[in-house]
Parts: structure tokens; C-alpha cells; sequence
């Protein structure tokens, strides 16, 4: 058997619905596809010529998946906390952005973005911002497998002067990102109360011409909720399906405040939800009825949303405290179970964004997307149960190697892709800015 | 002047009432005590001799308090998740208890949970545990600040056939730690309800006769109040109360399920309490009433409990998930401030624990228990602010040294005054023999 790449010297957690811890186990990897996964010493010995990845010992896991995020608000990141929602965004992050996002901005966000996901284990993300066109150039630079989409909403955007310059800008990065191996272009209607109906319309039609995935912020807050009901009589998951634009590639962000008639609807249409628990507490938005989604066979991801409501891109940390939450709010101790977490973080996510049939898993044919986290630590002494480990111990900083699509991004905590001081001082330079308004 | 110690090249924040952050500034340590905080240039220049630790441009703050914890359960992280109550503890945690803590083991456990609570920050822990002895005589080799108490409950405990048995234990804890400057001994009656009221008295009375610190478990549960409120008909704040054993020195851990009253009882006794986000959640338990606390003027700590029901001891995230989850269910983003948190993390728990005439604070005549974490990573950055820094951001790995009393545990990420090593080796040695069972 041929391979470029051999990942040895862990105990496997290929996550796999069913499947086991494989202890003292490898994955070999040939242009960019797992091509096994077996006892370490049977693999490392067939193929003496590949490349090896030593997990000393620790966890080989398929790579985080962060359904929703907006990677460049990374330059805002403790800019402003502890408001009521509508002063923070009027008053500071707002004309923050106005004043300050600009293409080169952006990239420089995005970058220091990319640099702290791969280090918290995170190979794929779904970015909504502006300037998408850049954000993807970043991102496949940096080797994130990446689907990102352009804001749109009905008034000036940093990006876009109008809504229809906007679905220009997304017309121009489906078409630049078609057929990459690694970044792929959205639609981002930015939520049902921020665009007409006719835009909505438009962004799904332009989604269904690429076949390309939807995101959209959608019931986030109670006062979304009343508002539509109030106006329109429907909630907002209700009026975008009578609009006809929820479908299997639409990706809906939040949904904190969903009926059950909604969440019947949502798994009808096969819409994926990506939930985002951290954000949701920090701005107040509520607790989103997770453990009722899964009951209800929606698909359901994790995602950090942006820094400036988070304020870190720590997807890991983001799901050990949904697996804590749902267990204090629904006062039971087995709900979201550990190895449950584990498969949400990774296949989960990925069924979100329509790309399950290529990873999530660690199995025969999939690409190979990874990470190997240490378990040298006194935080993960003793081992008792790796899945466990994962869900309530393991920590960004234990991640040693991440690659994607067999690229090695990160090494021995060394990231191989960016070049982190220079990413680090640019972003310190273009927030001093920000702090100076 | 005289010092023997200077940390350096860092933002202080002295979680001093009202305090500013000092950039540049430095702390001078003279015979285990803060003699100056001042800009780092100034110190620096007038003090050549004393050794010098460099917090590389990070933040200098005080060490964290964990308010409540057993340490030496870090055994059994892991070791039973996912459980009802009642099967966790009595079919996995008691069985694995009474089979394997042992002096030894316990003083295994207690060690690798000091190497976790250095590396997280931690500088104070206080500890109800059996065989306290023991354990106090470990906390005191490594150099961490401690209050230690034996576990006293009606029933046989590993350490003690009969509470008369646990109370000789705590009197020889309380004797030989009188004078020492780190450990101090406490009472530990484990419950209201586990403990007869005349055994309960005696604690309070042993507590007394040594002005000593008394910790119990209070109203963690639902069931432990119903229960009190059917036989008695009194809550267990009321009960403590009305058997006169709450003090000023008595650390209440947990207290989900108080009422008003019950807070106003705890208050005007000035009870502290320890309230363990992460442990409530994770057993559903509940989520206490912390801001509710606060308000009622109660002295509130962070505690992380034992590591079977949290799983780590990472006290920092434990503190943040507490800033999330109150503004999630408090309906309000302005729950739990930045700053506030980052007070409760240290002189709320100094407070709690009777300390915060000696620590809690980076001020002169304090004992110098400090953090210095890192800001160099790509969470860290930009950095807008150093209290939201520390509430929204900062990661345990982000500690780059740390000091109790003057003297260095960790200093670039290493530990001084543990054989890292060995310990993990024992740790994993006695954890495989519970895995066995």
C-alpha cells in the first residue's frame, strides 16, 4: 500500500457511528484521503517510506468543525463586553466595522482567526462576514477547509453599498471558489428582519444555480421572534420556509427561540442548525433547545460565532460547556453524553455544511482532516475513558498536530502555514487603530 | 528596600476595590510579602539584587482561590460520567472509594491535583477529603496555600470507622497545622443531612475551640431540600443556623437551592459561599443563585469540586462558564461583569475562605500569592482589555509562572516543587487499579 502520510502512535477516535477506540492505532493518508486506519505497528511497517506524525501517545480524532463564525471580528475580541445587545452593536461594534473593515483589515482578522482555530483543533469553519472573496484567499493560503459567504443585508454593508452589489460579490465568489478542493463559496442572507423578502428570494436562487450551501442567522433572539409574529404572523423559521429558501444546504445559525412546529419543519427540510452556546449566554440571546433538536432529527453543529461575542474561537470549549449546560438546564445528567459531544464537534458539524460524505470521520475513502491532542498533562491524568477525556477534560492547548486534507498545519504546536508573529503584530496594529476611535 | 523577589514587565491588575491596571508595573516580594507595586522601571532599577521573574508584557494578577474541591478525586476523573445521581455515586464513586483510597492513593491523587491547580493558576484550595492529615502535609510540600478538612459523615469513611474516629482526625489536623504559614486545618462535616445535629455541633465546637474554618455541603440538591423541609420542616440554611453552627467561618459549598431567606440567614451570618458552576451543571444539580447572592451581600467563591464531577480543576473556566451561564439565564448581558469576575476568582475567594487579610490582592503588606499569564497567542490578541481578557479569553495554559508566599512553583511552564513525572507515572499506576475493579 503507498501513502505520503502516516498519523501513528495514538488511540484512534474515528468517531464513526458504532465504532471503537482503536488503541495504538494509525492513520495513512495518500493525496489527502484516509487510505487506512489500523494497529499502528501493522501500518507503520507496510509503509516504511511515508511521512510520520507521532501522536506520542495521546488521541487521533477527526478535525473540529465550526459550523458558524465570523472570523474576523477576531480584531474586536474584548473590544466591547458586559452591554445590553443593542448598545454594543449600535454604539460600539457597528462603527467599529463602519470605520474599520476594510479588505486588508479583513484578511488581517481572518489570519489571526485561522491561526487560533488551527491551534484549538479546528480544520473546517463556516465564516459569514464581509469581503468574502478575501476570506477564502486567506483561508485556503492557511489550508482551512472553509465555507464562507458574504453578509448580505438591505443596507450598506463595508462590502457592498446595496443588497444587489452584494449578491455580485457572492456571484463572484461562488464562481472563484468552485471547484477548490478546500474553500467553497456560501450564500449569507444575514437573517430573516435585515433582508426582504425579494433579497431572500434572491440569495436562495443564487445558493440552488451553484448548488451552494445557505447561511443564515435565524431566531437568535426572542425579539426576532415577536417581531415576526407580530408582523407577519409566523415565526421566522415558519416565513423562510413559505419563502421557499430552507433546503438541505440551508445552515441556520442559532435558532435559540424555535416551536416544536418549527423544529418539525426544520428536520423536514433537512436544514442544518448550527448552535452556538457560548454567544447565545454572552449577549443574553438564551439557552437553544438542543437536546429537543437531536429528539427531533435536526442535523446540529457547534459554532463560536464571532470573537467579539465569545471571545475566543475555542469550538472544543464552546461544546464541553453545551455538554455541562444541557445537563444543569434539563436536570438530567445523561443528556448530551460524552460520546454523543464527540460526534456533534465533528461528523455533526460536518452534516450541517453538507460535507459528511467527505469528513468527519476518520474512515476509508474520506479526506483526511485531523487532529492528534496530547494527554500528557496533569489535566488528563489519569485516562480512564478517552471519550470522557474529550467531552470534560481535553483542552485547546493539548492540540500537538492538525492537518487537512493531508496538509500539515500545525506541529508540534509549531503552525506550519502562517506565519504567527508577523499575523499576530499586523493584528495588534489594526486594533490599536480601533482603540484609538 | 529590600526585597528578595521582583515580578516584572507586566499589566498588574490588583483586583484591589476600585484599583486601575498598571501597565509596565511590577510586584517586590520581601520574606513571602508584597513590599511595593509600582511602574516595573522604577522597581527594577532600585532593587539590582533580587531575582527577577519576567512576565513577558502579560498580566500580573493574584492567584486564583478554589474554594471547594477534593483533590485527590482527580483519581477518578473520568472514571463515571454520564449518570444519574444516585447510580453515579453509589454503584461507582463510594465502591471506588472504599476499595482504593488509602493514605498513599489519596496522597497520589492530592499530588497530581496540585501539579493540575498550579499550572490552572490556582494559588489557594481548600479541600474536604479523608485522610487530611495527609493531605495538608502534601499541599505543604509543594507550596500551595490550603485549608484542609477531614470528611466527616455518620457512616464508616476510608479514614474513620465512626464520626468520633473523624473528629480525633480533624483535632490532630487542627493541632499540627496551628501555626503553620500555608495549610491550615478545618472541619469538614460532609452534610446537614449526613451527619447527626449532635455530631454537627461537635464539629461546629471542635471549629470553635481552634477558631478554625468549618466547610460543609449545602442544598446542592433539590432532594436534600425537600427532604429537610418533609422531616424537619426547616431548609438546611435554617437548620444550620437554628443548630447554631453557621458562622463568619463557615464556607458553605454549592447552595443551589436557597431561598431568600435563606440568603439573608447567610448573609447576616456572614457565611461564605462556594458555588461550583461546573459540578451543579454537569450533575444537574442546578444553577445557584448567584447573582442573587451578590446582591443580598453574601461572599461568594469559585470552587471547582472534586475532579469526578467537573472533570478538571481548571478554576479559571470554571469562573468563566459562571460569567456566561448568568448572563444566559439571567436574561441579562450586564450579569457578572469583566471585572467582578475577576474578583471573585480572587478576593471574593480569599473572603470566603477568611484569607483576604493576607491574600486576594496584589497590595503592599499582602502575602504574595500571584499568576502571570501570557498574551502572546492568537486568543490573546489583540487585547482590548485586561479584565474582559481574563473573564472571556485567557486559558489555564496561558500561566507562565506562579508564586505562594513569596516562593516560585511554576516558572516558564515548570514545575518547581513537583517531579511532574513521577507523579503522573503514580497517578496512572493507582488509576489502572481502579479501572480493574
Amino acid at each position: 500500500m503507498e501513502c505520503d502520510l502516516i498519523i501513528t502512535n495514538g488511540t484512534v477516535l474515528s468517531m464513526a457511528p458504532g465504532s471503537q477506540p482503536l488503541a495504538d492505532g494509525a492513520v495513512a493518508v495518500r493525496d489527502g484521503r484516509i487510505v487506512a486506519v489500523a494497529a499502528a505497528a501493522e501500518l507503520v511497517e507496510q509503509v516504511p517510506t511515508a511521512s510520520i506524525l507521532d501522536a506520542g501517545g495521546g488521541l487521533i480524532l477527526p478535525g473540529f468543525v465550526n459550523t458558524h463564525t465570523h472570523l474576523a471580528m477576531t480584531l474586536l475580541r474584548g473590544f466591547a463586553d458586559d452591554l445590553l445587545l443593542q448598545e454594543w452593536l449600535s454604539q460600539h461594534i457597528w462603527p467599529a466595522e463602519g470605520a474599520f473593515m476594510r479588505p486588508d483589515t479583513v484578511a488581517v482578522g481572518t489570519r489571526l482567526a485561522a491561526a487560533e482555530c488551527i491551534r484549538a483543533g479546528v480544520t473546517t469553519v463556516c465564516d459569514m462576514y464581509f469581503f468574502a472573496l478575501g476570506i477564502g484567499e486567506v483561508l485556503a493560503d492557511v489550508g482551512l477547509r472553509a465555507v464562507v459567504g458574504e453578509g448580505l443585508i438591505d443596507h450598506p454593508t463595508p462590502a457592498a453599498p446595496s443588497p444587489e452589489a452584494g449578491l455580485r460579490l457572492s456571484r463572484e465568489l461562488l464562481q472563484r471558489f468552485r471547484s477548490h478542493p478546500l474553500v467553497s463559496g456560501a450564500l449569507a442572507p444575514h437573517a430573516p428582519y435585515s433582508l426582504s423578502a425579494s433579497n431572500l428570494v434572491k440569495a436562495a436562487e443564487l445558493a440552488e444555480e451553484f448548488d451552494a450551501p445557505l447561511m443564515i442567522h435565524l431566531a437568535e433572539t426572542r425579539k426576532e421572534v415577536d417581531e415576526l409574529l407580530r408582523d407577519k404572523g409566523v415565526t421566522p423559521a415558519a416565513y423562510l420556509a413559505d419563502l421557499g429558501i430552507l433546503s438541505e444546504r440551508t445552515i441556520a445559525a442559532h435558532c435559540v427561540h424555535v416551536s416544536p412546529d418549527d423544529l418539525e419543519l426544520l428536520a423536514e427540510l433537512e436544514v442544518g442548525v448550527a448552535t452556538n452556546p457560548v454567544s447565545n449566554l454572552k449577549l443574553s440571546s438564551g439557552v437553544a433547545p438542543v437536546p429537543q433538536m437531536l429528539e427531533a432529527g435536526v442535523k446540529v453543529g457547534f459554532g463560536t460565532d464571532g470573537a467579539a461575542s465569545n471571545n475566543t474561537l475555542d469550538l472544543l470549549r464552546d461544546a464541553q460547556l453545551a455538554a455541562l449546560l444541557y445537563k444543569g438546564v434539563s436536570g438530567s445528567p445523561t443528556c448530551l453524553p460524552a460520546r454523543q459531544l464527540g460526534e456533534m464537534l465533528t461528523l455533526g458539524g460536518a452534516r450541517v455544511l453538507g460535507l459528511d460524505n467527505r469528513i468527519g470521520t476518520l474512515e476509508i475513502g474520506k479526506e483526511a482532516d485531523l487532529v492528534c491532542l496530547g494527554v500528557d498533562a496533569p489535566h488528563a491524568t489519569p485516562l480512564h475513558d478517552p471519550y470522557s477525556h474529550l467531552a470534560y477534560a481535553a483542552r485547546a492547548a493539548d492540540v500537538l498536530h492538525v492537518v487537512v486534507r493531508g496538509r500539515i498545519l500545525l506541529q508540534n504546536r509549531e503552525l506550519l502555514t502562517i506565519d504567527e508573529r508577523s499575523t499576530l503584530t499586523a493584528a495588534r496594529r489594526v486594533a490599536a487603530a480601533f482603540g484609538r476611535r
